[in-house]
């Protein structure tokens, strides 16, 4: 009998119709003979409200407290997807992150899974139940409950398919697949059928918000296939599976934007051996996401260097450079938070070099500057002004032909 | 050291200025040299309305999922109320009812507390911390969650101090104490400054809702001394305390009232022994709570039995007598919901006859009808027509000199 996951996010299970919809959906999936254990996350804004509720109560907010706080959100929609499923005839029963077995470090607010202990839903499914699970949670050796941070409904959703060994994890959200553009800005942009871990590693990584980076890691290192679909229309999604031949095929797979990244500036810096590595790691320390990273060339014996980071670690990460001027030697810190990211990503890169010539040149055709570039085996990146961000994806999904 | 435990209902938590406000005093009371553990009830009304979104959700409501649900409501404000003390520099710690150690049998909804294994508490206390506790929850032998029914807090809160061997248990509330009757009716009544646990148990179970009943019991099993005070105004209220001998001086010590009761008749029930036993046999297997029972004088051979339920109960309660009705050979059932109760409770009627006579005495002056009577050793209580209830409240209360 095969055994599926299904993770169900916050907007899959927003209101009682929505959640009622959910269970009516397990039920089909029971009747065509599948096992199923379901992760769900908080319903709809349950978890903002709460992190709101704890600014308006305190400045300190001790993470522990902070975990057992946003906890509170899965075990409202678990059991209520139990209670519907119990109207359907089928016998579920919740379970909470600790209650599920899934042990963690102590890193409250991103704690990072150690084991799973999954008896419990073993069990229940032994007994032709359904487990539901709440996503997101887990529970410390020191018997502490804490949370996976962002994404972390998925992450438990592929935990738990690699530790009983699923035959699929699938994803439901809002959108019904992985898209070759964001169909906002390319209306013509293509549902993929299927797309490798690789390649949705570099999507994710690049602005694809569909399915969480770390799950998406954690699928690959796992062989877990991921099937990526609506809640809303229940079609067929995206599969997210090993790379295969008929892949390799296809030589860009999709366009991706992030306008979410800054950059940050550091002028003047004495082009000495040792102090970009100064800079990064005190960035580090301060838990500040360096991305792209550019140093131009030497002049009068002083270099610039550039890098982008996440628009919420610009204030911390600018901040951090500035108190390392002196130390430096370096004259000034300027920062710019009207830069996006547009990145090409496909299998296909790795064997066919002309990827970058065509970006360059159809950027260019548009007159749109790049004002940094990264890359990978099977993905470019370039940072342009915000503003042009919608017109280079749009040009970069018609000149690889991808619609 | 003295150990006080505090327990903060709903009203006292129900938004972020009623929870730093609880926080100062928690710190205060620290400042003082006591040790205190917190036992927190939900959020004002949270509790409520997740008992709403089940009934939005499902038909069914498996009361595993139901106590799952509604646990969630504590575990939001106490990590709240931690987050608040980390501010005052109060170090505090957040357990669930199981991480607390509080075993349960299984009765989901309405558990009974088995066990309590505090030694997580404990070690907080022997830390210098404060442990905050989530009321109302446990957990069951087979690591379920599971809740203690309504007052569920407050049984928390007096387990607890027993199991700790607590000095006091403050139960701190929107009102400032237990009162010679319903202020709100009687502006004159007194706020009592001690009360004995007998005493507490008679005023709880005949309408003064300041302390459940249950908690109140707990208390006098464990000789754990209640000290019923407001949150608002944080003046010293009510100590529920053994009897003592300056208290049987008092005649009568409160006048408390019960519109939520209604009375069922089962009338023509022939007059032969055993079919009031399967009555009552069968109200019971059905959980319906009776309270006061009248059975009049037979005539032609048949009698008519009327007893008081709750309000809830009226409906599954007249329903059970009318599916009696052919097996006991008896007429009709008819039903009145516009009853109440008005009581006397005070210790110092075991050793004074004379309240019964000036009780039907005042209630007759008042030109109020007394339907039923029942009585224990230091309360009696008459059920009036619920409109004259007022009335009798305010003339008992004058008559026996309460104010």
């Amino acid at each position: 009998m095969p055994l599926l996951v299904q993770k169900y996010g916050g907007t899959s299970v927003a209101d009682a119709d929505r959640i009622r919809a959910v269970a009516d959906h397990v039920a089909r999936t029971r009747r065509t003979g599948a096992d199923v254990v379901v992760v769900v996350s908080a319903m709809g804004k349950t978890t903002d409200d709460l992190v709101h509720l704890a600014f308006e109560v305190s400045r300190t907010q001790p993470t522990r407290e902070v975990d057992m706080l946003l906890s509170a959100g899965e075990r409202i929609s678990m059991s209520l997807v139990c209670m519907a499923l119990a109207d359907l005839g089928v016998e579920a029963t919740s379970y909470t992150g600790s209650q599920a077995g899934i042990v963690t470090d102590a890193a409250h607010t991103r704690a990072k899974i150690l084991d799973i202990r999954a008896d419990r839903l073993r069990d229940t499914l032994a007994g032709g139940g359904v487990p539901v699970v709440a996503g997101f949670q887990g529970m410390s050796l020191e018997r502490n409950v804490t949370t996976l941070g962002r994404g972390g409904s998925d992450t438990t959703a592929v935990a738990l398919a690699a530790a009983l060994g699923a035959d699929a994890c699938e994803i439901y959200t809002d959108v019904s697949g992985v898209f070759s553009a964001d169909p906002r800005i390319v209306p013509e942009a293509r549902k993929l059928n299927r797309v490798s871990y690789e390649e949705m590693l570099e999507i994710a990584a690049s602005g694809g918000r569909v399915v969480a980076l770390r799950s998406a890691e954690f699928a690959r290192n796992h062989s877990v296939p991921l099937h990526v679909r609506s809640s809303f229309t229940w079609e067929p999604g995206t599969w997210i599976v090993e790379e295969d031949a008929q892949m390799e095929a296809a030589l860009v797979t999709a366009v991706t934007h992030d306008v979410s990244e800054a950059k940050v500036t550091v002028a003047g810096v004495p082009d000495r051996p040792g102090l970009a590595a100064r800079l990064f790691r005190a960035l580090s320390d301060h838990d500040v996401n360096v991305d792209m990273i550019v140093q131009n060339a030497s002049l009068h014996g002083t270099t610039d260097i550039s890098f982008t980071v996440p628009g919420d670690d610009l204030e911390v990460g600018a901040d951090v450079c500035r108190g390392l001027l002196p130390e430096l030697g370096a004259s000034s810190v300027s920062t710019d938070a009207s830069v996006a990211r547009v990145s090409l990503v496909g299998a296909g890169m790795k064997t066919h070099p002309g990827v970058t010539a065509l970006t360059f040149e159809t950027l260019a055709r548009c007159g749109i500057n790049i004002e940094m570039i990264s890359t990978s085996s099977i993905r470019i990146s370039c940072m342009v002004r915000s503003e042009a961000v919608e017109v280079a994806v749009r040009a970069l999904h018609e000149a690889f032909d991808l619609g």
